[in-house]
């Protein structure tokens, strides 16, 4: 496994894979990878060629108050599990050279970037829709893989790749889960003991509005008040917002007739977790 | 010569083309084809394998009020001007395949886009700047070249690649004139006998600098205030701005030590001209 750092050494090594009429599928992370990250890396492997890796915690899709200086890094660990999963090549920039100090374009998607988490983290999904658009136009993979658990985000990039016609498949793959329920997050590292017990609570609002609707609940307003009154009992959680909304555009459901998209955030202490599923009636 | 009017076409055109090793030479274009585009269209020929012009009225870049329906089409003459200078693919969509009616992502390039022209022209140019990725991801081009008649597009393009590190390169090529200097615009159709004469003055106006420059002259302000003069005398002229810039960042000038991109938007009749040229002292 190699460890790219230039963007240009990624670039040329991109298009020597192409060349050769190598498939490239690829996994962009933040680094600090668990099981979920592994999951979308084990299945590029399958479906390719090569699998790129890039890890690069990109400063621009953080609020000035978040924690992009405190977010966990671990190139070694990272790099360990990356090679056992079958990862060809990590790419690992660093942020003065992906933004010059002139950097001045970004890539926005309107409409589905200003609700659920958008409302409360403004700018987040315009930096996440640049620095995509960025490591696509880098590593030029054929398919790249993102995970269920950011929801907003797969469904932002999926209508981003179709409107400006990026050549590149995105397969959106299921989120991965503790034992318990809880879904994995580099951030549930943050958590102390007690916070990790109440952090289940995430996934158990999620159940609780999955058995409602499958016994007949068509009440949006109705399964948020149950999930609420659920989550409010633990000590350490905050609720920042549970939403039920049509899964394509992300506006808010009246009444359950279709699938919808059910997502919440928590504050678990100091720590922001988020969730969300499917769900049919 | 072939034109293709899907997007999927063009996308696999041009993919079949890289599968052989062929390269690519672009030319995007709103049709209405003049010797400027068609220099272009030439050195593309010289540079590459393949030449792909579009032609495609693009609507999210003009403002509600500017001439979007009445702005000039014809591919037929379009088609045979493209093919004599060696064209070998028209790629012509439409703008509902271009533009799905959820359609929600754009480019921006800060800070350049709102100055200049942008500042008369609100969202012109984030209209350009999505287009052309859209169109460079369909085309996928090796080079793409553009004219320096549009100064700040293509500064704005050139920016736009560096930053979100698209793998074209941009060549951008002198302005063509007419025999008696204006420069050649597919708007310069709008003008009547007498406009066609005052029209000349943007260039006049841009002589009249560049000699006060040549000559020791390093006021921006002065040499303003004298291509105001010679351009007022003309009935049919009314100055939308003149501005002495840094060709690099478009910022205006206080003194004139370096080059400078002089650049200027003129009202002939109900015809809006432009023109600039970079001058060294």
């Amino acid at each position: 496994m190699k460890i790219i750092r230039s963007i240009k050494g990624m670039s040329s090594f991109s298009q020597t894979q192409h060349t050769r009429g190598k498939t490239i599928g690829f996994v962009a992370t933040m680094g600090a990878l668990h099981q979920g990250h592994l999951s979308l890396v084990h299945k590029a492997h399958k479906d390719n060629d090569i699998v790129v890796v890039s890890i690069f915690v990109n400063p621009i899709q953080f609020g000035p108050k978040e924690d992009y200086r405190r977010y966990p890094r671990n190139l070694k660990r990272d790099a360990q599990l990356c090679e056992k999963v079958g990862t060809d090549v990590i790419f690992y920039p660093d942020a003065r050279q992906m933004y010059s100090t002139n950097y001045k374009t970004c890539v926005e998607v309107c409409d589905l970037s200003d609700v659920l988490c958008g409302k409360f983290r403004p700018g987040h999904f315009k930096g996440v829709a640049t620095v995509v658009t960025k490591l696509f136009n880098i590593v030029r993979p054929d398919i790249a893989y993102f995970g269920r658990k950011d929801a907003q985000q797969a469904i932002i990039i999926k209508k981003m790749v179709e409107d400006l016609n990026i050549p590149i498949r995105i397969k959106v793959m299921p989120t991965v889960r503790e034992k318990d329920g809880l879904a994995m997050s580099s951030r549930n590292a943050y958590l102390n003991k007690e916070e990790r017990q109440d952090a289940l609570v995430l996934y158990q609002a999620l159940i609780l509005a999955k058995n409602l609707i499958q016994h007949g609940n068509t009440s949006p307003s109705d399964i948020i008040r149950k999930m609420r009154g659920l989550i409010n009992k633990k000590k350490s959680a905050c609720i920042q917002y549970i939403s039920v909304v049509n899964p394509e555009d992300l506006q808010p459901v009246d009444k359950i007739r279709d699938r919808v998209l059910i997502a919440l955030s928590v504050w678990i202490g100091k720590t922001r977790l988020i969730d969300n599923m499917v769900i049919g009636p």
